[in-house]
């Protein structure tokens, strides 16, 4: 029997591995975008490639509006997104402006949703706790409860067939989510890690995301396919 | 120091009275609602309407279009609402197929964003465990597990100023809800419960919802002030 699954693509690196890797253990994907009020259109373009590009049976984008509730520099235009470049391999104390709150409580209550009626159990998102970046809703202890509380939540729970919340790179550094991509065969230039990237997905190079994913690419010793932005 | 909470309001009966139970412990309250696919907008004019004679600071309405994954008689047209009157006192050993996938862990999910945001800390919601319907996540132990969650997944949990779901309903029944708002002064007129009323509010008498609210006016000795369609 073909097992179903939802997958959350956001049109980065780390989702687009997670749907190659669903893809490669036999599950039947179908990918769930969210257009939450982020600053560029990019990501979700990528997101809608990446799905076809990996086989998804059905990709589709929902929009909830979390600009409306501002507090963090991807949906507050107010607020701005910190460039620089710390200490290599030092992961920030505080939880940083670019977290929104709440924002995978949310998506994984929408992909739940979906998986509830689709008739899935296993749901796959790419949180990953290695270069996390300081966000408390990717730590192995927010899956865990999430997972738990699916099975409370739902008509699945509830009749005995659970939920999976899984998260293939959990413990993987980007070098060995890169390196495991590439292995799946995964483009990774139709990908957008970038906070800030042009219209066109060409990507700043300088935020964050940029820094740990060119770092990635660099340590796998893969070519780094990003377009980068003309300075 | 005034305390700040988000409540969900539905335009119901349950939710004007928890409305009208936070605004009675102090808190300054913030409403929300949800625009989800449901079949009729006069929930959401009841809504708009309960916050604003209940003191609401703001009322906001977030859409989510949970329509689009169907699943339920809710939002899918083509599933009818069932009606009927079963034995009084009888609570289905089924889920009823007015049950909502995962509605009300999206709601929760949105709810806590904004309360991040706002720098609330207590979010209260009019589940209710006696004449609960069937839903698995109106039961104490959903809201429970969602209080955990909400504490592993955001920036105020993390930092050490736990969040607080208060379900002041979840042990009363419809007819101690409906005395309880009636001392604190809830209109109960301006609240629409039927799953199918008119566009401008008028109740079925006929569903589940309707059944068991007008059961609790008898309960609560209460004039039942509910307007329904003329048949």
């Amino acid at each position: 029997m073909v097992r179903t699954a939802v997958v959350l693509v956001s049109g980065g690196l780390d989702s687009a591995t997670i749907l190659a890797v669903a893809k490669s253990q036999g599950f039947k994907c179908y990918g769930i975008s969210f257009d939450y009020g982020q600053r560029h259109r990019a990501e979700l373009d990528a997101a809608h490639r990446v799905a076809g590009a990996l086989g998804a049976v059905e990709h589709r984008v929902m929009s909830i509006d979390l600009a409306a509730f501002g507090g963090s520099a991807l949906t507050d235009l107010s607020i701005a997104v910190p460039e620089g470049v710390p200490d290599p391999g030092v992961v920030a104390d505080e939880i940083p402006v670019t977290y929104v709150p709440a924002r995978n409580t949310v998506f994984l209550s929408l992909a739940l949703a979906w998986a509830e009626v689709l008739g899935a159990r296993d749901i796959f998102i790419g949180v990953n706790a290695v270069d996390y970046s300081g966000y408390p809703d990717c730590r192995p202890e927010f899956v865990a409860a999430f997972e738990k509380l699916a099975n409370l939540a739902t008509r699945a729970g509830v009749e005995g067939e659970p939920f999976s919340i899984h998260t293939p790179l959990i413990d993987l550094s980007k070098a060995d989510i890169i390196r495991e991509g590439h292995r799946l065969g995964v483009d990774y230039g139709m990908t957008v890690s970038c906070y800030q990237p042009t219209d066109d997905g060409a990507a700043c190079g300088r935020c964050d995301s940029c820094r740990l994913r060119a770092e990635g690419f660099v340590a796998a010793d893969v070519v780094d396919p990003t377009r980068y932005q003309r300075s």
